[in-house]
């Protein structure tokens, strides 16, 4: 797929971690540009490049640092049809100001959790439910809404959910007990005090437990006539914090349908191909899921930056005393697990035709 | 109990860091006094203040700096019947050295993980399996041995395992899934290269899973007229290795025989009890287990250094939402979980009436 | 030195982690007795118990938990001549307060910055200057304020200061470089962000190279007639936080007044005694600077902790190519460099005799 | 500068850490390409690939993983003239071998420390003394080798040494006194153990102070004639192991020959630039010192990895309250310290015309 043209888009809450993580993703993009910041009253009305403190990696591009921060209301002139933004909303703020944008006709494709399980509201990894999409047109006949909102999985959720979804598709699943070892990026900036988590790991971070035991259930659901239909598995987890800066590593217990060998669950995850559409994405990794056979692996620090922090890392499937099968894997938190995760989200929207805009010229909306 | 006169011990292998922390528990203690030190050749003959490398915090006991290092042969001077010996080798000299010592008449308490799984040598840890010193006159019958050998069990096992007994003894165990997040201090010194664990979780540690899935079917085993059954449960583990100095964390997931509710389940755990004869053993802490309501603990840092580094901490009891209770435990690993451990076992030997000594004057035995 | 009976007194600012240290620390103290904390509207009204986040290591006493918290105004009852209060308060705060605490007739010992480089109010450490407590008369007669403030140095500052003492006493001073290597812990709580400091150094710490550069000079100088003149020294400090918990370390290099070989001044260390007084005041150290002949030592980890992390460990003696010797000096920067160092101070005030009450029978003021 | 051909190079001690990241830098070189690699007995015969365990970010290239590990010595079959060899041996093994590779008629590249000192070896930074390979012929005369022997200096050395360079130039330069905050990378694999290192600071580096107060008199020396003059400058270091992966940072105060501003100080460092034939070295970074005015910069995580690691990022120049002007400086260790400097001496000294090989069409010797 080709675009002549380049997509113009907002980012919603710019000034943020994850609002910057966007900056960065989109400032070179292939298909979309970024011709709107929004950010808090203390930002709004200076160039985003005198508001923002500038935290990831690199340095803020000079055509960027010139936006004039705009407040958050759903009155942005982005052309486009819908016109597309990113949202890096707090929560609360997300619950009162992305259904506003929907509202006004925007494709909102975020990254809060705000309206993760709600009604109609595709829950989407491009890699597991790309047919999700499919809820877009009920959302928009459910609310009455010229736009919609898409959000993307919890980072989380997000560490653990592929190779859940390969062994559901080649074997069925029953259940998943998982136990999480997630990085301090997670809490976002300033996140985490050092005295709390330097030679120490907390096993506690607030509703995450409950976010992974709630959000596979969407995400591995089944929509059939525009109607979404949950998983019907069992899930237990547990979530920590530990003294590593990026990549979540995710240790889980799998209740597979049917008996199954070590052997072969690692060939269902090593054959594993997505969506057809998946190749046109331009941000999608050569190999988004990665099995490697080393018993001491995956690891944050060496895996977590692979393909630009995009795939899945895998390893260590082997036979579970207790239910049938056990295995790791990481995926790099800010990126896959967040901002990148919701460009691509809006990457696959726009191949499969959801988004049409007179800037795009030459656009084939490929259908799932 | 009180004695009158300290039960003189030896150490095997005391310049190793295992070895160094049996020093440092045994220099000041109310029942034992150390008398001989053994190392590899290149420290004996020299005053083992000279040979060892000191790592444990605190200064080295200058009236024990002052004894000469010995080889590791059964012909040490120590008065007493038998003659007690604390192990601190490594697995390999463990397996050719303590047998030895065991057929000369030393009584071994040891840290190596040599014969935890040998029949008729208990695995003992004194809040758990305190009867199963009742293997020892069978051990003894069986190898012709007028010693004998006790192990404590691996640091990880030890981590998970008393919560693991107080179900079992309350509502019956049938299976538990456990993650690890185990300390450095674990792997020895110089043990993990930092660069490989700064910035990272390691989820491998050489054998460790066996163990977490086999130890606790021995120690919650039943010994019935010197013979030991092991507990009929089904076990998964996964070990992982993270930047945390001391403190292994076991985050577990348990099928039980009946269903349970989680007030259940932590009165089971605030409820419970040592054997009486537990009052006795001078290293014993006031609280063996101690059960935290919050919900982010326990942590490595905050809590391994209650009591001695001795109680297992436990939090959050939950319900699971695949098996039926999930629970997370915390232990300090180089002293509860290794040296405090092999302590606390002589302590009880003693306290049973395993150990008769001239030099114990004023000691009752008392059954367990 | 015996008190029949223990002195009453008050915390100022009770709550935060430096409060909370002294509480820690006086909880159980020979002398002082807590009768009065203070703290934040938030926690006025309510027992201590409920206002704390308790934070430091332990369990908070409970005798202490049941005190109410009151608002920081001078109408605390605490019985005694002058009453003793110590003071936690935050910059700010103590700017405002403390003036009105002397001037209520108030013995304030204090760990804020506020006054530490005012006129007539002492800048106290009783191993470095015992007898700069004769400016106190002046401060009451100066400011009109029937009680008094004293003030403990910089944490950073104290790290480097003793060997300071020792050789401008022993060779003359003239001149110090100095780079500090400063614990997160400094940064109090929430402090430094984990994603700031974690596989980093921040080489910047707001404040901390001017207070290096200037308290020495007040805490060198002498008092003669109730009258102190500054140091003649020149000074140079670039502070840096590293990823160490606790412990502040410092790499000075200093000028003399004479030659001096790197023997002589190890040698002026370790023969170094501090005044005869301090043998009396209870919290003081056996020894209060060891000095350690390892190359590699002092080590924060190591030696943080030894005697309660008060005294100095010094190593590191060697020739400068530039000035004339290197050495480095390691403090426990929340210990010796904050809390204790106040009550230290106190205990010096009552040795002194700058504090006469009725609670305390049997004390024998001794001059320093 | 273009070279239609690439000029085989050989790489002694390929299979250690420094090895492996001049295969990686060499992989896909626009000048030179890896024939050869040499490694210990263990590996000698077996695939490169096999007998390496690969420890650097990204996967090892197909290619240099097919090749046979040869022993180390003299007979490799590198054409060129002379032929090129890149050594990554340890200390001992590099005195033994590179003078026989040298009078064997090779050019050795070398990151051991072995040479660095000797009479007409160039200690070589090409940013720092580009014209030291003036030596080189001398070099060749002297120890009648038809090749010779170029190194690169010590990790810690170079962090401080470009800002002396410029401060030389600009304003001669007296003398230095400089404390280090080095990395564990720098330590090699398995290098510093993480029980030493975490939560701590070790301040002793073996022989690195040595190396910082002696290296830098030869890199600021002068080349005359091909005969070497030391520069006339007091130097004087402490080097500290900190808890940070990659990225060496100095605190250094310098005496020039005249008084100098802060902004005069600050003009020479952003106003500096290479030497001309530096824009033709493939490698060189686009701004090889990179001056940054926030107060809290540089740090090593942030810093370190501009511009693939080969930039000194300076910062905090100030008034020294002893000596005139205080400076921090930062370099990735283990890319600009070690393997990409000695790339960079070998590009240099192609670009100069030390090397003459058939291989090379099109390669325009320029002289410096």
């Amino acid at each position: 797929m080709f675009l002549e043209n380049k997509i113009p888009v907002g980012i919603l809450g710019a000034t943020g971690t994850v609002g910057q993580r966007f900056v960065q993703l989109l400032a070179d993009h292939p298909w979309f540009e970024i011709v709107a910041v929004t950010g808090s009253p203390r930002t709004v009305g200076r160039p985003y490049g005198e508001g923002v403190l500038w935290k990831v990696p690199g340095e803020l591009p000079a055509h960027i640092a010139e936006l004039i921060v705009q407040p958050t209301e759903p009155n942005l002139d982005i052309p486009g049809n819908p016109p597309i933004v990113f949202s890096a909303l707090p929560t609360a703020e997300a619950k009162e100001w992305e259904p506003q944008f929907a509202a006004a006709g925007y494709a909102v494709f975020t990254n809060a959790s705000s309206f993760r399980m709600t009604d109609y509201v595709p829950l989407l990894i491009p890699e597991v439910n790309p047919d999700h999409t499919a809820l877009i047109p009920q959302q928009q006949a459910h609310y009455n809404w010229p736009g919609f909102i898409v959000a993307n999985a919890n980072c989380s959720t997000t560490s653990a959910i592929l190779p859940l979804k390969v062994f559901q598709e080649a074997f069925g699943l029953e259940a998943a007990i998982m136990t999480t070892l997630q990085a301090i990026s997670g809490a976002g900036y300033p996140g985490i005090a050092s005295l709390d988590i330097m030679d120490n790991v907390v096993p506690y971070i607030g509703g995450e437990d409950k976010k992974l035991e709630n959000e596979p259930k969407k995400l591995l659901g089944s929509v059939v006539d525009g109607e979404l239909t949950y998983a019907d598995i069992r899930l237990s987890a547990q979530a920590n914090r530990v003294p590593v800066i990026d990549g979540h590593l995710a240790s889980v217990s799998v209740k597979l349908s049917r008996p199954v060998s070590v052997a072969e669950a690692i060939a269902a995850l090593e054959d594993w191909e997505p969506a057809p559409i998946y190749a046109e994405l331009p941000s999608a990794p050569q190999r988004p899921l990665i099995y490697r056979h080393e018993p001491d692996r995956p690891q944050p620090r060496l895996d977590r930056d692979v393909e630009n922090g995009l795939p899945w890392i895998v390893g260590k499937v082997v036979e579970c005393g207790v239910l049938d099968i056990r295995y790791m894997a990481l995926t790099h938190n800010t990126l896959r697990g967040a901002a990148s995760g919701s460009v691509l989200n809006a990457e696959l929207a726009v191949a499969q035709g959801y988004i049409k805009t007179g800037a795009m010229v030459g656009l084939t909306a490929v259908p799932a």
